[in-house]
C-alpha cells in the first residue's frame, strides 16, 4: 500500500538526537550527545513525599481531568517566578502550562504559521524546534551566529527577503547547541527589528535557571512593551524531564489560540505531575535545589573543558559556557566531520555532529555538540581523552 | 498590536464541552455535559502503591527523558490486550503512547493531511476530533447517522464528491454523542469503500472497554487486511483521564511519520504515569476493575433512562447505550435547542447542545447529549426531573 503522507511530514526526518538516544541502551557508551540533565540532579526524596501526599490527599483532582490551560497553582506558582527572576509578566501576558517546553515551541508554530510561511531561526539552532516548525509547514530560514548572538545584519536581510515570516526563534540564553548566551546590544536589536517589521519572537529559555558563572542577562521577554514575544519554559532541567512539564507566556490574543491548538492536541498536561510539580517550586527546597544542580553543572562543564585544554589539539576551537548543557566545538579546515563523528561512535563515544542543528539540512558543518550533564566524571575524563587521541589522529595541531 | 494568527486556527472556537466544564465548579450545577469518568471509578489504592513502589525501586526511569514510542513494557501490555480482546495487530502494525487519545486522533490528521484536503465525519461526531482536524487546516465533511452507524450511501457519494479524502473518522463503539453501535454488516461496508477509494480509516475507540450489555461487535481495525485503518484508544475511562494516557496502532509506514510528529509535539507522554499505567494493565486487577466499571456504568445509564421514560413527554426520543459515557435526546419539531438548552443551564442542569457536534460548525441542531457517569445517582435522578419539567413547558406531548 502506497500511503499519502502529507507533504510537510513526508520528508520529516526522527531528531538525530532522540535515534542516537535509543543507541545509548549500550552501557558501554559515553554519551556526551543527549542532552538529558544528570540522575542526581532529580529531587527523588521530594517527589515521592509529595507525590504520596497528593495521591493520598487530593486523589481525585490528580486523576481526574482538568482545565486545558494548566493547573491553576503551578501557573500562579511560573507567573511568580518569572516575574520575580526573569523580570517576565506584562498586563497583556498569559500563561499556560504544556507537555514540555517542546510542545509550547510546536504550539507557537502551529497558531502563527501557514504552510509556507517562514521561522527565522539562528543557524544551528536546536533541532526539536527546527522540526517542530516543518512539522507544521513552516519554512525555516536560518541566521548565522556569532559568539554573542545572531548577525543582526543578517536578521535584517531574512526579515526584508521574507514578507511572510511570521517568528523569530531564538535561544539567547545558554544556547543549544552552542552554549553561547546573547548579548543584551543584540537582544535589544533583535527586538527592534522584530517591531520594525512586524514579526513575533519566540523566546526559548529552558536553561535560563542554570547559569553557573557570569552575570545575568535580561530575557527579551523582559523587554517586551509592544506584545511581540513569545516565551517558553521548562522543568525539565531543574526538576524531571520525564514528567514533561513546560509552560509558555505569550500576549492575550495569541495565547487563546494557543489554548485551543493545545485542546485538540492532549486536552491538557498530566494533572498529577503538575501538582508534584507545584509542590516543588512552592516549596522551600526550589532555590537551594537550583543552586545544586548549577554547582554540578559548573563542576561537570569545568571538568570538561580542563580536559579538554589538556587533551585537543590547539586548533580545535570550543566555546566556553556560564551555564545549560552544551558547548560546541569547531574542528580546523579539512577534517572531515562525519568520518570524525563516526570513529568517535565506533570508540564508544556519542557526540551530535553539527549537521543535525543545521537550518539547511543538505549544509555541511565543521563542529559537533557535547554534552556535559549526562555522563558520569570518570566518562567525562576518558571521553575526552578518546576523543583527543581521534583529533590528533586526524592530523589536527 | 493585530496578530496574524494562521488561518487553521484563527477562527477555530474552543470546545463548548471543556468551556461548560470551566462552569462545573459551581457545585450547585448537575453535570450531564460533561465527558469524566466516575470519580469512584479510578483504582486510587493501586495506584497509590504503584506510584510509590516506582518512585522508590526505578527512581530515575521515572523521571528521566524515555523514548518517543513510549514505556516498552507499556507498549508490549497494550498490544497484547488488543489482540486477545479485540482481535487487532498484524505483522504491518506498529504501537505508540500517546498523550490521551486525543493526540492519536490529532497526530493522524496532521501525518495524513495537507492544508485544505478533506477528512470524512460521522455527523455528529465528537468535537475534539473534529477541532482537531480543522486545527491542521482540514476540512471536515459529515455524512448523517442512522442508528446502526453511518448512511452507507451518503459516505460513498462523500468519497466520490472529494478526491482529496483523505480519512474517514468513525467512533463505531458506544458513539460520542450519541451513545449508538455501528453494526457490523456497515462496519464490513465501511472498510469495503475505504479499500475502494484508497482512503484511510481512523477508527476512535475509547469506550471499547466498556459495554455493559449487547453482544460484542468486531472493531473495524479486526477486519485489516490490507493497512487501512489507524485505531486510536485511551486509558481515560478506565484508568484516570489526568493521566493522559492513550495508544495508537497503525501500519509502519504511516507509524514512522506518526512518531517523528509525536517528537516534535512532547518528545513522550509523560514516563511515570506510564509506568503507573503499565503496573496497573498487567496487575491482576485490571480485568475485575473493568467488570466493576461496566457495572457503574450499566447502573447509571439504566437509573437515567428510567427516570427518562418516567419523566420526559413521549415524543423526547433517546438512544439506548449498550456501554459507554452517552446517550443522545431529540427533541420533537418546532422546540428552540438552544433556548431549552438555556433553560436547563438556569436551572443547574448543564446539557450539551447538539449544534456542538455538528461537522457543519452553522448547522443547527434538535438533539443534544447527556451524559451518566459524571453526575452522583442523585443528581442524575434530580437533574432528569428538572429536564422534564421543562420539556413538558415546551409544550411537548
Amino acid at each position: 500500500m502506497e500511503y499519502r503522507i502529507s507533504y510537510k511530514l513526508k520528508n520529516l526526518k526522527p531528531s538525530a538526537i532522540r535515534e542516537i538516544f535509543k543507541s545509548l541502551s549500550d552501557p558501554q557508551i559515553i554519551a556526551f550527545a543527549a542532552g538529558n540533565p544528570a540522575a542526581e540532579s532529580f529531587p527523588s526524596e521530594f517527589i515521592e513525599k509529595s507525590c504520596a501526599d497528593i495521591l493520598h490527599n487530593n486523589t481525585v483532582t490528580a486523576l481526574q481531568y482538568n482545565i486545558t490551560e494548566g493547573y491553576p497553582s503551578l501557573r500562579n506558582a511560573v507567573k511568580e517566578r518569572l516575574s520575580s527572576a526573569f523580570g517576565i509578566g506584562k498586563d497583556f501576558d498569559e500563561t499556560i502550562i504544556t507537555s514540555g517546553g517542546q510542545q509550547g515551541i510546536e504550539l507557537a508554530c502551529k497558531v502563527m504559521c501557514n504552510e509556507g510561511d517562514v521561522i527565522i531561526a539562528e543557524n544551528p539552532s536546536f533541532i526539536g524546534a527546527l522540526n517542530a516548525f516543518r512539522s507544521n509547514g513552516a519554512k525555516v530560514v536560518g541566521v548565522d551566529m556569532e559568539n554573542d548572538g545572531m548577525n543582526i545584519r543578517s536578521l535584517e536581510q531574512a526579515l526584508k527577503n521574507n514578507k511572510n515570516a511570521k517568528l523569530i526563534y531564538v535561544i539567547p540564553t545558554f544556547h543549544n547547541p552552542m552554549g553561547i548566551t546573547t548579548s543584551k546590544e543584540k537582544r535589544e536589536k533583535i527586538y527592534a527589528l522584530a517591531k520594525k517589521y512586524g514579526v513575533l519572537i519566540l523566546e526559548d529559555n529552558p536553561y535560563g535557571e542554570l547559569r553557573f558563572s557570569g552575570t545575568d542577562v535580561p530575557t527579551i521577554k523582559s523587554m517586551d512593551s509592544d506584545g511581540l514575544v513569545i516565551y517558553s519554559g521548562s522543568y525539565s532541567k531543574v526538576l524531571s524531564s520525564g514528567m514533561r512539564i513546560g509552560f509558555l507566556v505569550a500576549p492575550k490574543d495569541v495565547m487563546s489560540k494557543i489554548v485551543v491548538a493545545k485542546q485538540v492536541e492532549d486536552v491538557h498536561t498530566n494533572i498529577l505531575c503538575q501538582m508534584i510539580c507545584q509542590s516543588f517550586v512552592t516549596s522551600d527546597q526550589y532555590l537551594p535545589h537550583l543552586d545544586k544542580i548549577r554547582a554540578l553543572y559548573k563542576k561537570k562543564s569545568t571538568l570538561m573543558l580542563e580536559e579538554m585544554d589538556k587533551c585537543f589539539p590547539k586548533s580545535v576551537k570550543y566555546t566556553r559556557p556560564n551555564g545549560g548543557l552544551f558547548l560546541w566545538c569547531t574542528l580546523p579546515n579539512g577534517i572531515d566531520l562525519t568520518e570524525f563523528v563516526s570513529q568517535a561512535l565506533k570508540n564508544k563515544v556519542a557526540v551530535v555532529p553539527g549537521t543535525a542543528f543545521n537550518c539547511d539540512t543538505e549544509a555541511p558543518s565543521d563542529s559537533f555538540r557535547l554534552n556535559y550533564s549526562t555522563p558520569s566524571d570518570e566518562q567525562i575524563v576518558k571521553g575526552i581523552q578518546i576523543l583527543g587521541e581521534l583529533l590528533k589522529n586526524t592530523g589536527a595541531k
